[in-house]
C-alpha cells in the first residue's frame, strides 16, 4: 500500500497532533484529526490565558522541517539564561549557554493554530467537538462522541493517540494484557499568576531571561509574554507548613508574598484574585510501554508525560515526529517496520529527559543559589569554552543540541558528575580553579 | 459512632477480603461483602483446578488469631525445603530453615471457602454475583449490579476494596488527582500443567518439598495437593528463542519437555492438552499511593499485587488485616486516625515485598544450581545456627518470622549481603568456609 492510500487518524489536534498531520501530510498521506475541544481559533476565550512554553532546538528543528520556523520567530520571545532574584531582590544573572544560544518564550495557544492552521493548509481535515471514547486496535477503529451525542465509528489503517498526558488511546491500551504503565506525581503543585506590562506595553522585569525566584523548597518563575506581562508560576508544595493548604486567607498570601518574592509582589497587583480562580494543578511523570498495539501508537505527552522543569515536554513530542518521519523515510513508509524502531528508539530517550526535567527541579529551585553550584556551572563552562566538542554541559546538551539523544546526554552527564565530583574535592578548588589543567580532565572522559 | 453501628461493605470476597471480614465482624462491625463472582462454594466446577498456594508463618498468625489454625492444618501440606531437580533428574534438597520450619501448599479454593463459610458463621452477609461498578469515595456509595443488571446504589460508613491485582475500586481511585500508580510486567509468563497421582493417590515425587526445576533463563516448580498429585508451573518467557511462542507444536512441545525436565515429563500424561487448553498468564506488580481516599481503602493485591516468586502474596494480604486490626485496637477503631496510619506503616513493607518477590524469581530459576550461592547458603546456616537471633537468613526473616517487618528483613539482608560479599571473596573460602571466624563476622552487623 503506498503512502498516498493510507488514511491515518490522529486523536488530539494539540501541538504534537497538529505537527505530526503537517509530517505526515507532506509524506502523501490522508490525514484526519479528532480534537475534543472546540476549535480555538475561533473561540479563543476558551483556550484561556495564554500560557507560555520553552521553545529549544529540538522543537526548532521539526519546525523549521515543515516549513514553520519563519512564522514562530516573531511572536518567540528569546531568553539568555536565568535571571535569579533573591529575597531581597537583588539580581544575579546566568547564561543559558555561550553568546547567541537561547531557549524561546512562545504562547501554547498561538503555536497551536499556526500549526492548526498549517495542517489545514497541508490538506489534513481537522475535526472538533469530537470525542474518542473508544477504539479497537484488532479493526483499527475509533468510536467518536459529538456534543450532541451522536456515536459514529471509523475505520483508519492507522491510529495515532497525540491526546496528551491523560490519553483516552492509552487508557484502551492500559486495558490489554501487559501494558506496563506508571503514572507518579510529585509533592508540588502549580499555581498560573500574572505580572502585568508596564506603561505603554514595557516589561516590568528583564524581558530576554527567564526569571526563578529559588527558595529551596520552593520557587516561582517568570516567562515574558509579547504584549509585555510575564505569566508567573508558583511550584509548592501542596500540604505541610508552608504549602498551598497553609496559604488559606489575603493575609496568609500577601504575608507570603512580602516576605519571599517582595520585588514580584510589588508587581502584581491581581495577585489575590489570581491566586484564589486560577487551579492548583498537580504535576506528574507517566511512563508507558508498549507504545504500540497493532496499528495504534501513542506519541508525545501520551507516550510519555514528564514534569516542566526542564522546559522539554513540548520539544520531546516535537522530536517524536521528527524521528517517527525519519524512520518512515528509511523505511520506505513501511510501517510494520516502522512502529517498533520507533518505540525501541525513543523509549530510552523519554525515559532519560523524564529523570532530567525531575532532577532540575532541585536545580532550579535549590541549587542555582549555591556557590559550589555555581563554581561547577563556572569550571563547566572553561571546559566547553577550551573544548567545545568534548565537554558540552548537560544543559547544552539538552537545549541547544539536536544530535545528541537524550540517553547519551543523560549517560555523559553521569560521567561529567564523577569528574567534576573529584576535582570540586580538590582543596582550595575556589581559588585555584581559573588555573585548573583543563587536558588533564578532558582526557578522564570516555573515549577521552 | 461505636464499632456495632457501623456498616461496613467489603468488595471481593476471595482470601484477603473474607479473612477482614472475620476480623471486622468479631470486632462487632456490620459486615457486607461484595463478590462478583458466583459463591464457589455452591459451583466447584467454576473454581476450575485446585490452585495452590504457599502459606506461611505470616498468614498462619492471621489465621490463629481468628481461629482457624485448626481448619486448615488438614489439608495443608508441609514443605521443608526445595528439591532441586537437574536436566539429568538428579535430585539436591535445600532446607528452607531450621528443623521444624516449613511453609504449605493449600489449595487456594479449599481456604477460601473455609474463610467464607467462617466469615458467614460470625455474621457477615455474602453477596454473589454482584458486580461493584463504580464508587463515590465522597457519598461513600457503592453501584453494584447484578447478573439481571439490576443497578442499586449502597450507602456505607466504609468500602474496603479487597478486590485483587485488577480493583474495580483502585481504577475508581486512579481517576483522582494525585494517586499513583504503576503496574510492570515481567518478560515471563506462566502456564500450569498436571503431574497426578499414582496407584492408590501415592505421590510421585517427595511430597514434602516445593520441587524446582531450575533452568537459569526459565523454570518448572511444583507444589503437592492433597489427593496425591503435584500442580506444575512452567515459569517461561512469552517471546523470542526458547518461549511460549516458540512452543508451538505437539512435537515441540514433547521435545522440549523430554529435553529439559525429563523426569517430570514421563509424569505428565496430559501434558499436550494441559499446555493447549490452560491459558498463559501474565505476571505483574502493581504498586499505587494513597491506599485511603476518604473513607474508602484498599488492601491486599488491590493495593500491592506482586509477583508470586516469595510465596508471600497471600501472606501480605493476611498481615494487612492483622496490622489493620491491630491500629484498630490500638486506636479504639477511631478510623479517622486508623486509615492514614495503617498506609503509611504498610506501603514501605508491601514495596519491599515487591522487590524481593522480583528478586527470588532470579535466585529461583538461577541461583539455586550455582555452587557459589549453595556455599554462601551453607555459610549462612553456620552463622544462624551459632547466632540464631543475630543473623537471621533473608528467607527465614520473609518466611518464618512475623515480628520483623518486610521492610527490615530487606535492610538488613542488604547488611548482610555486604558482609557475605566480602567473606566471599576470601581466597580459598571454598575450602576454609568450616573455620570462619563466626563472632567477628557477626560484629560487623550494624548494632553489632
Amino acid at each position: 500500500m503506498t503512502a498516498h492510500s493510507k488514511h491515518i487518524a490522529i486523536v488530539g489536534a494539540g501541538l504534537v497532533g497538529s505537527l505530526l498531520a503537517i509530517y505526515l501530510r507532506k509524506r502523501g498521506y490522508k490525514v484526519s484529526l479528532f480534537e475534543r475541544r472546540a476549535d480555538m481559533r475561533k473561540n479563543m476565550l476558551q483556550a484561556g490565558r495564554s500560557i507560555n512554553l520553552a521553545l529549544s532546538n529540538r522543537g526548532i528543528r521539526a519546525l523549521e522541517e515543515v516549513g514553520l520556523a519563519d512564522a514562530i520567530r516573531p511572536v518567540a520571545i528569546p531568553m539568555h539564561g536565568r535571571m535569579m532574584h533573591d529575597v531581597k531582590g537583588n539580581l544575579t544573572f546566568q547564561a543559558y549557554g555561550k553568546e547567541g544560544q537561547y531557549i524561546n518564550s512562545v504562547s501554547r495557544s498561538n503555536l497551536n493554530i499556526v500549526l492548526m492552521n498549517k495542517a489545514e493548509a497541508e490538506g489534513a481535515t481537522l475535526h472538533f467537538n469530537q470525542r474518542v471514547t473508544q477504539i479497537d486496535t484488532d479493526k483499527t477503529t475509533i468510536a467518536v462522541t459529538s456534543p450532541e451525542n451522536h456515536l459514529e465509528i471509523h475505520t483508519f489503517d492507522l491510529i495515532i493517540g497525540a491526546d496528551g498526558a491523560f490519553s483516552a488511546i492509552r487508557q484502551s491500551l492500559q486495558a490489554t494484557d501487559r501494558f506496563d504503565f506508571s503514572q507518579a506525581y510529585i509533592a508540588h503543585g502549580y499555581k498560573e499568576l500574572h505580572i502585568p506590562a508596564g506603561t505603554a506595553g514595557a516589561f516590568q522585569l528583564e524581558k530576554n531571561a527567564l526569571h526563578i525566584w529559588p527558595r529551596q523548597s520552593y520557587m516561582m518563575i517568570a516567562l515574558p509574554n509579547p504584549d509585555g506581562s510575564f505569566t508567573c508560576t508558583l511550584f509548592f508544595p501542596f500540604d505541610g507548613e508552608t504549602s498551598f493548604t497553609a496559604l488559606s486567607s489575603d493575609h496568609a498570601i500577601k504575608d507570603f508574598f512580602n516576605a519571599n518574592f517582595p520585588d514580584a509582589a510589588k508587581l502584581m497587583p491581581s495577585l489575590l484574585r489570581d491566586f484564589y480562580q486560577n487551579p492548583t494543578s498537580s504535576l506528574v511523570t507517566m511512563k508507558c510501554f508498549p507504545w504500540v498495539k497493532n496499528k495504534t501508537l501513542l506519541i508525545g505527552d501520551a507516550a510519555h508525560a514528564i514534569v516542566p522543569f526542564y522546559g522539554q515536554g513540548m520539544n520531546a513530542g516535537f522530536e517524536d515526529c521528527r524521528i517517527l518521519n525519519i524512520l518512515l523515510g528509511k523505511y520506505h513508509d513501511q510501517w510494520e517496520t516502522v512502529l517498533p524502531e520507533f518505540q525501541n528508539l525513543r523509549k530510552p530517550d523519554t525515559d532519560a529527559i523524564a529523570q532530567l526535567a525531575l532532577d532540575n527541579f532541585i536545580e532550579m529551585r535549590d541549587l542555582v543559589g549555591d556557590a559550589d553550584f555555581l563554581l561547577r556551572k563556572k569550571i563547566e563552562a572553561k571546559l566547553h569554552s577550551a573544548y567545545p566538542d568534548r565537554w558540552i554541559p548537560l544543559y547544552s546538551m539538552v537545549t541547544f543540541n539536536d544530535n545528541i539523544r537524550y540517553s547519551e546526554a543523560y549517560s555523559i552527564s553521569r560521567s561529567q558528575k564523577k569528574i567534576m565530583d573529584e576535582v570540586m574535592s580538590r582543596p582550595g578548588i575556589e581559588t585555584t580553579w581559573e588555573s585548573l589543567d583543563l587536558a588533564s580532565i578532558i582526557q578522564r572522559l570516555p573515549n577521552g
